[in-house]
C-alpha cells in the first residue's frame, strides 16, 4: 500500500490523511452494508454505535460469521498488541469493541501480546527489557477494559511459542520470502525474525476449529490475507474480520497518532490538566472568531473534538446529530464542543486508571489461571 | 559452495568426490595440524585416532579451546541430529567422538533434535508426525552412545523452544535475508520457516558462557560461520568447531551416502546377513582378479572397506599399516578386506542394537531429569 503518493498504510506504519474507500479497495476488503449491519444488530441484540456509524466500516466474511452464529457454531474472537510503548486512547477503543461483542456472544477472546515482533522491529530501537515492560504496563490497560475472565486468554508470544511452535512451523511452509516480500514490503535487509514473524500472528487464527472475527484496525488485514490463502488447506477456517478506522490525531486528519508525539494522542494516564490543555490545542473545524463562527458555523468532518466524540466518546445518536447541527449552524462554539470532549475524555481516563489499579490481581486470571487460560496452557497445537 | 561444478557441500547436501583441503579454503577453516594434535592429545591425557588419522580433519579456534583448558575455564560440547530418517553408521561416529571429548574434559554435551528443521524442509515431504518419529528412534541411537546422563542434555527444537525463543530472537534480530541467502543459498521460494531456522541452529552455542566446542561435519560449518560474526557482540564466545570428513558411501567416492539409498550405508538396525551382503558388493580398490590383484596389488585410497576400517571400525594404527601394506602388495585380498570390516560392523550393530534397548529407560535422564537436563528446564534463555 505504498509508493502512489497515498497515505502509507502498512502494519507498520499509518500516516496522511485517509480515504477508506480507496483502502477498502485496495485491500480487497467488502464494505460493511446497512443490510449486514441490521442482520448482525439482530443477532447481537442490540445496536452498537461503532457499527452504527461505521467506524468499523470494512469486513472480511461478517456474512460468515452470521450464518455461524444462526448456525449455533459460534465464532471466536482474537485481537493483540504490540507492547512497543504505552497505550493511548486510539489503540485501547477496538478492545471495549471486542468487549462488546465478548458480551453479546459469549464468544472468547484470544489477545496476542506480539513482544517478539516489537523486539526484532529494529527501528525501534527497544531492547528486549524494554518490550517485556511495556508488555506487562499494556497487559494491564487491556485487562481494565473488563473481559469475562474465564473467556479470555492474554498471552505474550515469547511465553506462549512452547505451546504453539508446531503450528507456527506448519503455517511457515506455507509462505515463501517472495510472498511476505509482495505483502509487508519486505527487502533483503529484513531481519530473518521479521519474516518468520507472520506465521506467529497468523497462529491465533487456528486456536478453535471454527470461525475467527478479528476486530482491528484496516492495517493489520495483510496478514489476513495470507491466512485466508492457507488456512482452508490446512484444515481451519479462513479468518473473518472487521476493520475500524483510525482515530484521527489531535493535531488532526493529515498527521499521525502516535506515543512518540505526545500532542497527537491523550495517554492512558494523562492528568486532567494535560488532557485539557492538548484537547484544546486540537485541530478544529470553526472559524477563527467567535463572530465569523456564528456567522458561518464549523466544519465537523475535519473538527478533532467532533471526530473523538463520534468515534468513541458520544455513543448517543441524538446528542450527536445535535452537536453537529449546532456546530454546522455556529450556534455550537469550537470551545464548547472540545468542553464536551474534555469531559467525556477526563471520565474515561480517571475510570480507566481506577480500573487498571483494581485489576492488577485479575491479570494473572487472563493470563494463567482463568478457564480458557488455563484450557490453553494444557494444549499443545500442532 | 556450489555452482562451480565442484561438489556440492551445504547442509542439506552432500554430493560427489570431496576434496578436503579444497574445502578448508572454501569454507576458510583452519586444517588441523601436527602441533595442534600433538597439544590437543597432551590435554586429553589420550589420543585419539579420529583426530590421528584427520578423519577430524579441520576446525575453527581449536586453538582457543586449548588455551581455555589450559587456563580452567573449560568448554561445552554442542552437536545435534535432523531427525528425517533412521540413523546410520556414518550419522552415529560423530557422536561416539562427541563422547570420547566428553569422557576425557568431563564436558557439558548438548545435543539439539533439529525436527522443525527437518519438517520445514518441504524437499523432504515428510509430515510433522513424520519427523516427531524419527526423533524418538535418533533420540534412542543416540542415548545408546553412551553419554554422561548427568552432563548430557538432549532437546528437541518443537519442546524446547519456550526456554530459548527470546534468545533465538536475539540472534534473528543481527542476521538479514542477504546473509542467509549468501550463506546458505536461500532463494525468494524458500520459506520463511527455513529461512529463521539458522536463528534456532545457532542458540545452543549460546547455552554457556563460555567457549562451545561444535564436533560436526563440514558442511555444518555455514551456521557457526554466522555464529562467529554475531556472538561477541552478544556477550558470548565464538563458538570452535572441529569438522570430520564424511564417510564414504558403500557405493564409491562418487556417490552420496543416504538412507534414501540403502545400499550406500549400513543402517543402525541392520541384520548380520544384509552387513554381509552390502559391505560384500561394496566398492573395492581390488584388481578384477585374484592372480591380478597378487601381481599388482589394490589401491586402500579407494577402497571402501579400507576406508571405512580407517575411519571408525580399526582404531589400532599398527594392525592398520599391516593390512595397507598387504593391501598395497597383494597378500591381502579384497576379500579378505571386506571380511574384516564385515566382522567389526556386524559386532558394532549388534553391539548398538543392545545398548538401544537397555537405554531405553534412560532417555528421560537425558531429556528431563538429569541433572544438566533439569538445570537446562529450570533456566529462560534471554
Amino acid at each position: 500500500m505504498r509508493g502512489d503518493g497515498g497515505p502509507t498504510v502498512t502494519p507498520w506504519e499509518v500516516e496522511g490523511e485517509i480515504d477508506y474507500m480507496r483502502l477498502i479497495k485496495e485491500f480487497g476488503t467488502e464494505p460493511l452494508t446497512d443490510d449486514l449491519v441490521r442482520r448482525f444488530e439482530l443477532l447481537a441484540g442490540e445496536s452498537n454505535f461503532m457499527i452504527r456509524r461505521r467506524v468499523f466500516f470494512s469486513h472480511r466474511d461478517l456474512d460468515k460469521v452470521m450464518e455461524d452464529l444462526e448456525g449455533k457454531r459460534g465464532f471466536f474472537l482474537y485481537t493483540g498488541r504490540g507492547p512497543s510503548g504505552p497505550m493511548h486512547i486510539g489503540h485501547i477503543i477496538p478492545f471495549y469493541f471486542t468487549r462488546w461483542l465478548q458480551d453479546r456472544f459469549k464468544a472468547n477472546v484470544y489477545i496476542e501480546i506480539t513482544d517478539d515482533e516489537k523486539f526484532l522491529e529494529e527501528s525501534r530501537g527497544l531492547s528486549y527489557d524494554d518490550v517485556q515492560r511495556w508488555s506487562y504496563e499494556n497487559i494491564l490497560d487491556i485487562a481494565a477494559v473488563g473481559f469475562d475472565p474465564d473467556r479470555t486468554f492474554i498471552f505474550k508470544d515469547t511465553e506462549f511459542i512452547g505451546q504453539i511452535y508446531p503450528l507456527v512451523l506448519k503455517i511457515a511452509r506455507k509462505v515463501n520470502f517472495s510472498w511476505v516480500r509482495a505483502v509487508f514490503g519486505f527487502t533483503p535487509q529484513t531481519n530473518i525474525g521479521m519474516i518468520f514473524y507472520p506465521a506467529i500472528q497468523m497462529v491465533p487464527t487456528m486456536f478453535e476449529r471454527r470461525r475467527c472475527l478479528i476486530p482491528a484496525a484496516i492495517d493489520q488485514d495483510p496478514y489476513w490475507r495470507i491466512q485466508r490463502d492457507i488456512a482452508e488447506g490446512m484444515g481451519y477456517y479462513k479468518t473473518a474480520a472487521i476493520h475500524s478506522k483510525f482515530l484521527v490525531p489531535l493535531s488532526g486528519p493529515a498527521g499521525k497518532m502516535s506515543s512518540s508525539k505526545p500532542e497527537s494522542m491523550i495517554s492512558l494516564n494523562e492528568d486532567r490538566a494535560s488532557i485539557r490543555r492538548k484537547i484544546w490545542q486540537a485541530y478544529s473545524g470553526g472559524q477563527p472568531t467567535v463572530e465569523l463562527h456564528r456567522m458561518y458555523g464549523g466544519d465537523p468532518n475535519v473538527d478533532v473534538a467532533f471526530q473523538w466524540l463520534n468515534f468513541f466518546f458520544e455513543p448517543d445518536d441524538k446528542v450527536m446529530r445535535e452537536i453537529e447541527e449546532g456546530y454546522r449552524s455556529g450556534s455550537l462554539l469550537s470551545g464548547e464542543l472540545k468542553e464536551m470532549l474534555i469531559e467525556k475524555v477526563t471520565k474515561f481516563v480517571e475510570e480507566h486508571v481506577a480500573r487498571r489499579e483494581e485489576v492488577k490481581d485479575l491479570i494473572n486470571h487472563y493470563l494463567r489461571d482463568g478457564e480458557l487460560a488455563r484450557l490453553m496452557w494444557s494444549k499443545k497445537f500442532e
